[in-house]
């Protein structure tokens, strides 16, 4: 898969979808953020994430889960409720969650003719 | 809603992530890019758009749909489908895009003392 792409199974599976503007300034928040990536890959039913940030601090991460309960088990981890708590106190201004069952998926890379399922 | 959020109904909702790896330099990408969202904003079940993209050109847009059968529509829109094949021709390296059922959401804003459901 190429960088930054999760490599996922066939749907389906569930994602969720975290819509995030920072607060002007680190403060931390780029090793929590390498340490909560690190973190949930280690998790039970962890399948893969996308990240993305732009300069104006809008970011969207999508992280990809087996199933509701690996998402619940994930949201329980307390070291990841603790920096959730901290993000609020700090590093967001905003942010919407959306949890998602993904029921179709395809994808395409140069040279190749047509988007592939 | 804050600036670049899109504004939603209570779930269910249908969301469609596209995650994608721009080529380098513009080549007219910007202005179809703004022409796209437009054209998807007049379309029937349209409900909103997220998207962010790094300075590695890595990209997440997340726009969310009424339907599938309103996706279906703007896949088979003649302009977007014409514009999709100038970006697997010059703007795209990679992408994946996946169609998910949004069941959950929640947010929080700034001087909220929890997320709110």
């Amino acid at each position: 898969m190429k960088p930054g792409f999760a490599a996922l199974p066939e749907p389906p599976y569930y994602a969720v979808i975290f819509t995030s503007q920072r607060t002007p300034g680190d403060a931390g928040y780029s090793e929590a953020a390498e340490r909560m990536l690190a973190l949930a890959a280690q998790q039970p039913g962890y399948l893969g994430v996308e990240s993305s940030r732009g300069a104006d601090g809008l970011g969207i991460t999508v992280s990809y889960w087996a199933s509701l309960e690996a998402i619940a088990t994930w949201r329980a981890q307390m070291e990841h409720a603790a920096t959730r708590d901290q993000g609020r106190a700090q590093w967001y201004e905003h942010y919407e969650l959306r949890v998602a069952k993904v029921e179709r998926a395809y994808g395409w890379s140069r040279g190749e003719p047509e988007p592939r399922p």
